[in-house]
Formats: structure tokens, C-alpha cells, sequence
């Protein structure tokens, strides 16, 4: 693991550390709820929590992945699968739909943050880099559900999601333009995004519905 | 948007842009019948026009890809599927699996001529050309089924289709290999594949079933 | 096809041969349970042969893919498939889950030893390298049952296969650590994966059942 140069690089590998958790957890959940084995369980927490970092990546022809710069990443999300199956063994801890919302909205809009961040680096146009931004926040979750063979919740369920991450993307974009400092960009994302999703839950705003 | 230098490289946009509309409209009509949301229509549309240009140029590691080159095109894709969720929601539009048969046999022709020609642009061997002929023009449609959890249709409805672009490929590369000029065999392999597609839908033949 | 420089590399080539051919019939065993048509047997086949090395290639970013410098296996799948759809018709032969078994214990043996050997060439990190050798023998199985819309049978059948695959790359690591030949490491490799998932099947270990 290497040392920070700057603050606004620390800021971002705890940004990191923390969406990787929240991610991780979230398809040990899902995994548990498929009744998974051991070995389902931890690769679907990896692909939650690395999946769409790493497709961003592969599509922006970025290497070494964040996960093979700082292996102690998978060391940890090992560990985490552990105490988690022992945790929910020992509690009779029934995993619901509703214990996976918080980690959700908090990955999200950490993620997009710092994939917008990352393609802006590779100076991608704008659409482009908030669509990274978006594929690093949510296409963990879309592998995650692929792989437990479900319609990928991000498509069907209704509840605005993306489209937070998209709109928390376009306003990082925004701030650049005006030449914001790069905490700034990143923290309004951030904020944008999980304050989307936060209100569109607690307003069950719903996405109109396809009748045809 | 770049000018073109060739009337041949115009004609090669102006054909992906045709198939990219075609498969795109294939992932509205999948999506709508999976009741899926606006994120996951526009997702789904984008992966089926997309993904099996993006997939060969993932494989064959070639950048930047061409919805990075052409923006345009996503902000076209987003603004079909809104116009098509009005468009049906208006009309109460029932897209049926007949709706999907002419636009998808018309972007497997064309995007088949397109992989080849990438393919072979970058050195590849004969096989590997036809197959990323193939890959470009059926995996957009394989990628959109295996998000809206359904074995790929292109495997399993015992129609030929896949088996059309891979005859169009060898079409293409054989003129190649007479010298013959890039607008031919381009062409021979669009008229290939799409014909073969229409005289099988047409006179009903069937792949042998396998009994086991 | 081009000749090899020393023995090793003919061992390295030969296991390649005999993994290939037992993955890609595991392809076509599925396939046929699946009713898909011929397409769809040589595409499953195709990818549960080469879809997991592939997969560590991109995320290696090796180029060329193996079937590209041997397209000769391409062509040897597609004969492969057509001699095992022809023998299953004639024979009325019903490919069992047990039939399945056999191929895939060799064949992730020996696929997570070329992986390993890979990534360690790449000068990845020990775990990295590891997941490298576990990705190579577990995800060509993997994309095999997405693609046939299952959920993947190395996730949740309780016995175990990739831990089978991890054990025996640390053992590639750890003689590689004690600076062994590299005909040994990769022997050990083989030796630990394939005979750990034989003892596993013979004793009928189960992976402790996620009790919620």
C-alpha cells in the first residue's frame, strides 16, 4: 500500500474503502438470500464491491486495477464474507430488501464520484465520463444480480437509482467546468447523489410506469 | 464528429449508424416486454447497439470505442428510447417478437461487415475475423438477453441467425482474399448475412433439433 | 502453429490441449440439457473452453489471446461439437450431471496452473496470481451457466471446486517461493486441485450450509 502524496488523494482512497464495504456487503446479502455457498458468497461480495470499478477500467483500458495495487482490498473483503456468514449464523439475522438500501445509496454515490473522476483523467468528453461514473457505481450491483440470476434491480425496480448517480455525475461535471477544486467536484457528487436517493426513497418517488 | 477521408469510411459510418439504430430499437422492444423502467430501457438499448462492437474491441484491445469517438450516438440512443416510451405509451403499441425480426436481420448484416473489417484491419487470422464479424453482430443481442435474465434468444430459437453472419463473414473474407475493392466486400457480406437471415424466416427452415 | 523453444513449454501447450477439450465438452454436456441449437452448443462450448482464460487476459491485458495464436483450437471446438451432437443423436446417450464431473475436476487443475503461471509471469501479487489461476479454472464454467440463464453450479452446490482451485495455487506459489523448476510448480498445482476435488466427490465433503 502506498503513501498519499496529497490530502485530496487520501480523501479519495477512503472514499474508496468505504463504497468498497458498503458494495461488498451488499452481495454478501444478496448471496446469502440466493443460499450461496461459501465460495458464491465471496465472489458475488467482490464483484459487488470491485465489479464496476473494474469494468470501468477495462473499458478505459486503465491498469493495474484498484484491487491489484492494494491486494489487502481482497484480504479484507475475505474477511468481511467470514465475519459476516458467522455474524448472521449466530444472530438468526434475516437479511432484508430494506438492510440493503443504506449501503446502496452511500456506494453509489461514492463510486460515481470517483469514477467520473477517473475518466475526466483520461479526458473522456463529458456524456462519457458521467456514463463511467455510472457504470463504476452501478454495474457492481448489475454483475452481482447477473450472476445470481435476477433481472438486475437497477432496471426493474422503479425507484430512481441510476439516475441519481447520473444527475451526481453531471453536477461533478458542472463544478470542473467552473474550474472547482477537485474535493469540491468529488464532494458534490457525492452528496448530490445519496441526497437523490435518500429523498427519492423517503418520497417513494417512483419512475413512471411503462404501460403498453 | 470527424470528417471522413474516403467515400468508403462515410459509407461504413453511415451503415453502423443504421445498424446501431436497428439493434438499439431491439433493445427497447426487449426491455418494454421485460416491463423494465426508463434506466433500464436506455441501459439495455445502449448494450444491444453497443455491445458487440464494444465486446470485439475489448477483444481485440483496439481504443478509443466508437460510442467514445461519436458521442452523438449515445445522446441519440437516449433520445430513441424516450421518444419510443412515448411513442408505445400513445399508441398502447404491443411490441411483438415479429417487431424485432427485421430490425435485428438487418444490424446483424451490417455489423457483421463491420467486424470483419476491424478485424482484419488489426491482422487477425481468417476464423478469428469471422468470428468477431459474428461477435459484433450477435453478442449486442446475446449481452441484452443475459441483463433481462433469458437464455440468448440467438442460441436456443433454432432459426438460423448467428449461422447467417458467420457464412456473411466467410463471404467477406473470401472477396478479400481475391483483392477484391473494401466497398465489395463489405457489401457482399451485408447482402449475405441479411439475405440468408430473410430466406430462412421466410421458408422456415429450422437448425436440426437435438434429441437426446 | 509454432514450435516450442523447451520442453516446458510443451508441457505448458499440452495442458492447455487436454483442459480445452475437457471444458469445451462440459460446454456442450450443458448445452445439450438446455435444448440450444447449434449455435448455441458451439458458443457455450466455445466459451466454457476458453471464456475463463480469455477473462484473465483482459484483465491482464495479454494480447494475443490464446485461440488467436492457435486458431487451430477454434476449428477443433467447432469439429468437437459437431462429433458430440452427431454421437449423442445416434447413440441416444443422456449427458448426466455425473458425466459432467470428471472433465471439470482435470480441467480446473489444470487450467488454474496455466493461470497462476500467467499472472506470475505478469509479475502480479501472490493472491492476485492465485485469483488469476482461480478465474482461469472456475469462470469459463461460469460465463458457460450465465449465458444458459443458471445460476453458476461453482457458486452453489455446496461442494467444493473453486476452493479446490485456491488450495492448489497457493501450492504453485509456495514451491515457486522456494524457487522449484516450473515443471514442478505446475505439477503441484494439477496435482493438488484435481486430486483435493477427487477426494472432495469420493468423500462427499459438503461447504458448511448458510443457515439464516
Amino acid at each position: 500500500m502506498s503513501w498519499f502524496e496529497t490530502p485530496f488523494e487520501l480523501l479519495r482512497y477512503l472514499l474508496e474503502v468505504a463504497a468498497t464495504i458498503a458494495f461488498a456487503l451488499s452481495g454478501v446479502i444478496m448471496a446469502a438470500r440466493k443460499r450461496l455457498d461459501i465460495v458464491g458468497v465471496c465472489v458475488v461480495a467482490f464483484v459487488a464491491a470491485f465489479g464496476g470499478g473494474t469494468l470501468r477500467d477495462l473499458l478505459l483500458d486503465q491498469r493495474p486495477f484498484f484491487w491489484v495495487r492494494h491486494v489487502g482490498f481482497v484480504w479484507g473483503i475475505l474477511a468481511l464474507c467470514a465475519v459476516a456468514m458467522l455474524f448472521m449464523r449466530q444472530h438468526h439475522f434475516q437479511p432484508t430488501e430494506r438492510a440493503m438500501l443504506l449501503p446502496d445509496a452511500i456506494g453509489l454515490g461514492l463510486f460515481a464520484a470517483v469514477g467520473v473522476d477517473v475518466a475526466c483523467a483520461a479526458e473522456m468528453p463529458a456524456l462519457v465520463a458521467v456514463m463511467m461514473g455510472l457504470i463504476t457505481g452501478v454495474f457492481g450491483g448489475v454483475l452481482r444480480d447477473v450472476l445470481c440470476n435476477e433481472i438486475p434491480q437497477a432496471f426493474n425496480d422503479h425507484r430512481p437509482y441510476a439516475l441519481c448517480a447520473f444527475v451526481g455525475g453531471w453536477a461533478d461535471i458542472g463544478l470542473r467546468q467552473l474550474e472547482a477544486p477537485a474535493w469540491l467536484t468529488l464532494l458534490a457528487c457525492v452528496v448530490v447523489t445519496a441526497g437523490l436517493r435518500g429523498l427519492a426513497l423517503w418520497r417513494n418517488w417512483q419512475l413512471p410506469i411503462w404501460r403498453v
